[in-house]
């Protein structure tokens, strides 16, 4: 007889796990904004098995709203627990010469990818973020098609973080810190005295990446980071294109770097 | 020098009005099933000068996912306000022979469409409500085509009230209680002793209705309303089918009846 | 046979009003600081009954976590649905050489007290607010005593609005503006066209109204409007003492003024 | 240069850590239940260094409201960011003779302490919950004393898990279970194929223990387990008294058994 689980809660079963094992299913709606920060702060995120590649500062500000599901599915019977939406941050780095993206930060609005965030090694808080949906039919939001026009916000512990806002112009390819691999440090820290925290580097395996139509038109983007100067010092000194396309991937496992 | 506005709050320039005088405009995704309830129980909720109509007993539950803004479309630019949810019932009803729908009961997730809903005579309350979306790419959602399959679920102050499913088979019409027009008692307290509360009969003018390709399919749906018998006497005695579709309409003012 | 009911959802019974009838039973913690506004500016948010008074530009900024009932209590058995959080703003006034205190903005984060609000003429509309709690242990929040410290902030869609410290120096009489009689005008918009809003000016009657001991100490507030030039008109222009206290009230119904 | 920080996201300075390094202080209301589980039930949640020890079925609902603040006490600036509730389970148990209890399950309403917990070892989840908190002044609310009444719910996903009633009549010593040390397993899942899970037995070490005064009562649980066979496997066989205390600790540590 053992306590058995994913993860915690442990359990006789394992079936109070409170995450369910991988691999784990995304489809959502992206709106992304291109950008670049200093090289030089970009390159203090990065851990010293990286490199920040062919185009230093490359950065980009992601906006999603997801739905998710374990490999039965059974979480699409209750959307009170398989939706949630996320910011994140992208930088351009290289390991050993392959192209990557680097997730400094990362929020979402539910607890259950937040931890699972932490499983892989990206840096998920918990934050309140909102998006503008394409819609079908009326004047209460853009269509995916030239002229839509999309915004969003991401707000922590009642302060505004980021904003962003895309209006769409024609059809693209899918943007490049959008079709890399993540490299992040899953790192947990220690409790006991005198032990070490959990720490790897890693890169992210997906498999079944979709995107819808691709669009791209003009971007803006905020960063408001109050009193958090590392997280001010990825301010956009240039922002460039922005886009808005439907996405899915399929999240199975870690690799480990180095 | 006076303090004007649409609503409360009244202010010197009418600019803190929480809510924007109409037209209102609402693009969403329903998500609907009908049902039949007892017709002596759906009489029991019409006002005098409504009649069952003749189809006594129809009724539908009714999820919606909505995106709204104002003449000016300025909410759009802050999703964090222009997006709500809500569930509803309706019951088939006529008025001097007119075909309409009463809404007995509704809930939305968010103020400002609640404090509009009582406005119109719309009876909103706050409810947790949480929808399924469809899909473009990827295995974590329905596409809104033959085999998908949506799922809803109201909760009120944490106690689960109400859940439909809805898979889908087929292209079909928009759906009857969809498509006529709601009839409301819009009913405001007295607050100053001896004095009577406001109270009309009002239908809902809209216009520019708009729906998507409407799917049809098989439905399910259960009410579990605690301790509120008049809500549970509006429980199914035969579900029907089941719809996803599209959905947009301006709404613009009240019509008095009687 | 009639449909009934204090408020929306009328129904057979009258059991599915989403507000009971009053009196309605409050007790709270309040977090309060006194501050001057730009007299001018306070006039514009008064109607033509009201005066300044002797105090002209006296204003407070008040935070309140309460919890509440009806006349059976029957709410305190469901935690979920009695307590609630409040930020007003008020400003010092008199009716035919009454003191009274004017509520030109209020937030609370839950539907019913907001609803509740509307009934009486309180412009509540719906916020995220957070007050410090005292502790009566430990080391994780004040006391209610000399140099216990509390703040307390509000978000509005995402937004920090206001915020406020208090840090307790010694035991005070109760603050004049939370001792006077609320004066507002019940608003509630007209939705047929050609018909007038209701409009009325009520002071609020209240009855058992209680305060534990008082402490007062030094005062900070910050209003950060955003957009609305109305509410940043009322913006301090001198900030005066804070104060924390134990209150609780029933209010009964309102008085016609004028 | 190394990206530092005591937990997820790493930064350059650290300052972006999520997660504050312990200690961490915490004050509170407890409002707690004794009840009495199935032996065979609660041997099933041990991991094979614990025993049941000499009261086998002993176990315990506690609901808590906290605050809580790091060693410099910024958190208690900001109320958005330092209160959370919480409910969790207690089995008593026993390592090598002394008396712990267990953590089988623990839910919390805000995302640090639920991620703070993993580090522990506790196994949190995300839930609603809700309490009464004792007042004051006024009728909205029960005093710290006998006839107080307070009540307590828990739920996940907008379904109701857990409630709680208690019902206060005379001061008592602190209840066992609330005063002896937790041991939790530390569990954190692998990601890269091959890899195992980190894994430990801890006890946590806490100081500054402090219990305000104690009240007893009568005592009422009910467990709604919803789907999970385990979690409803620890439903009450029988309920024993009810307390309601202030509480106060500092959480530093781990020790490892075993």
């Amino acid at each position: 007889m053992t306590l058995t689980g994913y993860s915690l809660p442990l359990s006789p079963s394992g079936s109070s796990s409170s995450l369910t094992s991988p691999p784990w299913y995304f489809s959502g709606e992206v709106v992304m904004v291109d950008y670049r920060v200093d090289p030089a702060a970009a390159a203090r995120f990065l851990p010293p098995e990286l490199e920040l590649g062919p185009d230093p500062g490359a950065a980009a500000a992601v906006f999603a709203e997801w739905q998710w599901c374990s490999e039965s599915g059974a979480e699409l019977e209750d959307p009170a627990g398989s939706r949630f939406s996320e910011f994140l941050i992208l930088l351009g780095c290289s390991f050993g010469g392959e192209p990557m993206a680097r997730c400094p930060y990362a929020w979402v609005d539910q607890a259950v990818p937040l931890m699972r965030g932490w499983v892989q090694g990206m840096p998920k808080q918990f934050g309140s973020v909102h998006l503008t949906r394409p819609v079908q039919v009326g004047r209460a939001g853009p269509r995916m098609a030239a002229g839509g026009r999309f915004s969003a916000s991401l707000a922590v512990r009642d302060h505004r973080v980021a904003e962003v806002a895309v209006t769409l112009a024609e059809p693209a390819e899918p943007p490049h810190l959008h079709a890399v691999p993540l490299v992040h440090n899953r790192h947990f820290p220690a409790w006991v005295p005198g032990e070490k925290p959990l720490h790897q580097l890693v890169a992210s395996e997906v498999r079944d990446v979709e995107f819808g139509p691709v669009w791209r038109g003009s971007g803006a983007f905020r960063l408001l980071p109050g009193a958090d100067e590392d997280l001010a010092s990825l301010a956009p000194v240039e922002v460039g294109a922005g886009y808005a396309f439907s996405y899915a991937e399929t999240l199975v496992s870690g690799r480990r770097l180095g």
